[in-house]
């Protein structure tokens, strides 16, 4: 990938213009990390012009002054300006129950599965917003979310206008999921049930492929190995390969998992996968939580992309999933949040932060993962691990125009210090909360402004959120299997 | 310890009072979880009533409304009020330069000691009143800071009206420092510094012991057992034990402590205090980052208190210590955030949930060190470990008015559920940034409302922190020294 950082970023076309040009909006004044490079791609008092849904010019301010006539000037001084964070890996829907289900074991089957029953179109719609509102205000322009279609879910990203790359759930689990199964018998697969899903997947995948200027996309999303049968894996492969589209899949993600493949098919869940022909550069693989460092490294070599969802992971696992095996062998990896019901929020500050610090205790070594590859991870690496990497992930001229201004004269990000060592991506990385976001921009559209959503009403969605979530507990709380919740202990014990 | 939760927590005195006792604020209406009992002492729409500076009375706000007539009343309405935080360790003149010494080898020599060596007592100031202002709008209400005294220090705690648990640093490095010494050298010890040292900390603890009502209060400062001679050890436990005062000691804090200790004393540092007589209730420990899990328990059984740093000795060491052997065999644990050039934030949010997290980690299990154990260890188990826990810590009548109020509509911690488990907690400890704190009341007295500090001028600190960390780089970028930083590599890589 040709990534270089020029002085100041022209079109050629530009040369031949008039001497200003016009563009909508001039961003300027700032420390800017454009993630061009193989490092951050720092410019000290640069500026971003941006036409349209695109990127004009980037370049120091006063170059970009002396050619740009914009409609609208944004003054970032004493700001950092960086490249939109890409979430790969969420489930918006499930914020409706965030936070009923952490330090257990088994959080699948004893935390979550009660709470997963009950969940109704409505309340998957207001969890989702919830969620999605809470991630953009802390940075996130690109969410790979991934559901059971219900009503209104692309509609609502459309509306609020960033980016989604989206993946329609597909499974073979019979009605009723996972609710009251034993641990560690082999789930009963249902074929019917996943012809059906697949349908559905493929009738949600076409009609919103490329909505909404391309700011929608889709991937395929076979839940994981285990969860679907082997004819089915082979059917969503020949699809996504005749049309081109991305396989998004949980993969070794968890003991459960490579437990059920052991039984099943006789080998853990990479060999099968390598065996089934799924190991390429068309699978953006999620977790490997269980995966040995070897395998990791087998994996990367395929070509396949990698979603590391650190907090989710740790929380739920107490692991350190094999990411750093994973780029070592030449893998791309994005971040991801996965759920608030596993991770208690979806920012991908919080997930930068938490990369760096249990990579670098799993191989007790301070020099692991420093912040400017996290800062990588969470923007072009991201983008490319995504399959987006030419439209967004770097700030350069004729990429999408996905950015976000982050306030370093808050408190925690103070004081900015830029010689002989400059420590503003360290406390991007380690100090910051996302509140400091205070202007988002995708596809060259203002979405949030000064911290707050333009394109949503807030107040009205959290509302409804917590309408919806005090109606789904009710229904929990009157069906026998809440009983069975690992937490009802930690309430007996007033630990909750 | 007898903390049972009553329904309605009332002093003996308040039954022969008047039917409506008078209150200087009564704050209503909250998610209240006082800390009494042995796990988070929830109470539903609970109250707390505040004279003075003590709370008056705890309970469901119907009986408090009954027998209260407030001065002013606080709704807490969709919020949850607890005690206030505690950060048992810090440095706050070092925020001046936080964030130049990440991701490195050797922080101490090749990081930090470059800018150690130009820090003036105005930076020292700026550094420190910029970290207690980002510390105290996250929730902190007491402070356990550890610094060489310089000028206005202890007067500011005084003005902002935040609780502060001080220790004066004694030690008998020669002037200069650790800058220039080669990694593995034993360090020279100059017995006339250290007496000079130990001097001035004397002083500085007589003079300062009790001020602002009590607010104010002193420990012993022996920097480490690897910074002072061994008499001078024994000097410091002598006035300890005259005095009543603890000692706040960073113990077996690295490899580089422990390569000194073996070479100058032929044993690891807990043989060396045990033998010395240090390991008793007296001393509080801080870090134990290379002690063995036997170590921590053979400590803990001593009486000695321990200070956990996650987010500091994970940045620079990559180390998860044996906080969780330390409680198991019976430990109190507070929790620290160190300081701003190691972890980059003060904010005891971010350490609850990183010592949630590691602790899961380190042991493969996500059941341990669950939310509400970090959350006993941010307030009342931290308030015992630092030797106040009949003063502070909990929410119960009679001790002082300390206690934060946590807005639990922001989108990072909605929707509320309450039954049949509650996410109010495991939301608190891994989901929540500190933001979401509106109010903080420290002996009676508002110190943050609606977010703003009220005792202190947040823009002229933050400036003046710029402005002070910008002459301090450049003294630092002037002189040769600054080559040798680990950073520079990064520097010239593009990578900050």
């Amino acid at each position: 990938m040709d990534d270089t950082l020029p002085q100041s970023d022209m079109n050629p076309a530009d040369l031949t213009g008039p001497s200003h040009l016009s563009c909508d909006i001039l961003i300027h004044g700032a420390h800017l990390f454009t993630m061009q490079g193989s490092g951050v791609g720092y410019l000290a008092d640069g500026a971003v012009a941006v036409r349209g849904t695109r990127i004009m010019g980037v370049g120091p301010t006063a170059d970009l002054r002396a050619r740009f006539e914009p409609a609208e000037i944004i003054d970032a001084s004493h700001c950092a300006v960086l490249p939109g964070l890409i979430d790969a890996h969420m489930h918006t829907p499930l914020a409706i129950f965030r936070g009923v289900a952490q330090d257990v074991s088994q959080w699948m089957q004893l935390g979550l599965a009660a709470f997963n029953q009950h969940l109704t179109s409505s309340a998957a719609m207001a969890g989702s917003q919830l969620n999605v509102l809470e991630a953009l205000k802390a940075g996130t322009t690109t969410f790979g979310d991934y559901a059971r279609p219900f009503p209104g879910w692309a509609e609502f990203y459309l509306q609020v206008g960033v980016r989604a790359r989206l993946a329609a759930t597909i499974n073979a689990l019979p009605p009723g999921g996972m609710a009251g199964w034993q641990v560690g018998d082999l789930y009963p697969l249902d074929n019917e049930a996943g012809c059906r899903s697949l349908d559905a997947a493929i009738r949600f995948t076409r009609h919103w492929q490329g909505a909404g200027d391309g700011r929608i996309s889709l991937m395929l999303g076979p839940q994981a190995p285990d969860m679907l049968t082997r004819d089915q894996l082979r059917e969503v492969k020949r699809l996504a390969q005749m049309e081109g589209l991305m396989i998004h899949m949980h993969v070794a993600q968890g003991d459960r998992e490579i437990s059920q493949m052991t039984q099943r098919y006789g080998m853990r869940t990479p060999e099968f996968l390598r065996q089934l022909g799924y190991l390429d550069q068309q699978l953006l693989a999620v977790h490997l939580t269980e995966a040995s460092e070897q395998e990791a490294e087998l994996i990367a070599q395929s070509g396949t992309r990698m979603v590391l969802c650190s907090g989710s992971i740790g929380i739920i696992d107490g692991i350190v999933p094999p990411a750093h095996a994973f780029r070592e062998a030449g893998g791309p990896v994005a971040l991801g949040s996965d759920q608030a019901c596993g991770n208690n929020c979806s920012n991908i500050f919080n997930e930068m932060k938490l990369t760096a610090l249990f990579n670098k205790i799993r191989f007790r070594d301070p020099t692991v993962m420093p912040a400017w590859e996290v800062l990588r991870m969470a923007t072009i690496e991201g983008a490319e691990a995504i399959g987006l990497g030419d439209q967004i992930g770097s700030l350069r001229v004729g990429k999408q125009a996905d950015l976000i201004v982050v306030d370093l004269r808050a408190l925690n990000l103070s004081p900015v210090i830029t010689d002989p060592v400059r420590n503003i991506v360290p406390n991007l990385v380690y100090a910051a909360s996302g509140r400091e976001v205070k202007t988002v921009m995708v596809a060259g559209r203002l979405l949030v402004r000064n911290g707050q959503v333009l394109t949503a009403d807030e107040n009205a969605i959290r509302s409804e959120a917590q309408v919806q979530a005090t109606a789904l507990a009710k229904r929990v709380a009157a069906d026998p299997i809440h009983r069975g919740l690992a937490l009802m202990q930690a309430m007996k014990k007033g630990q909750l």
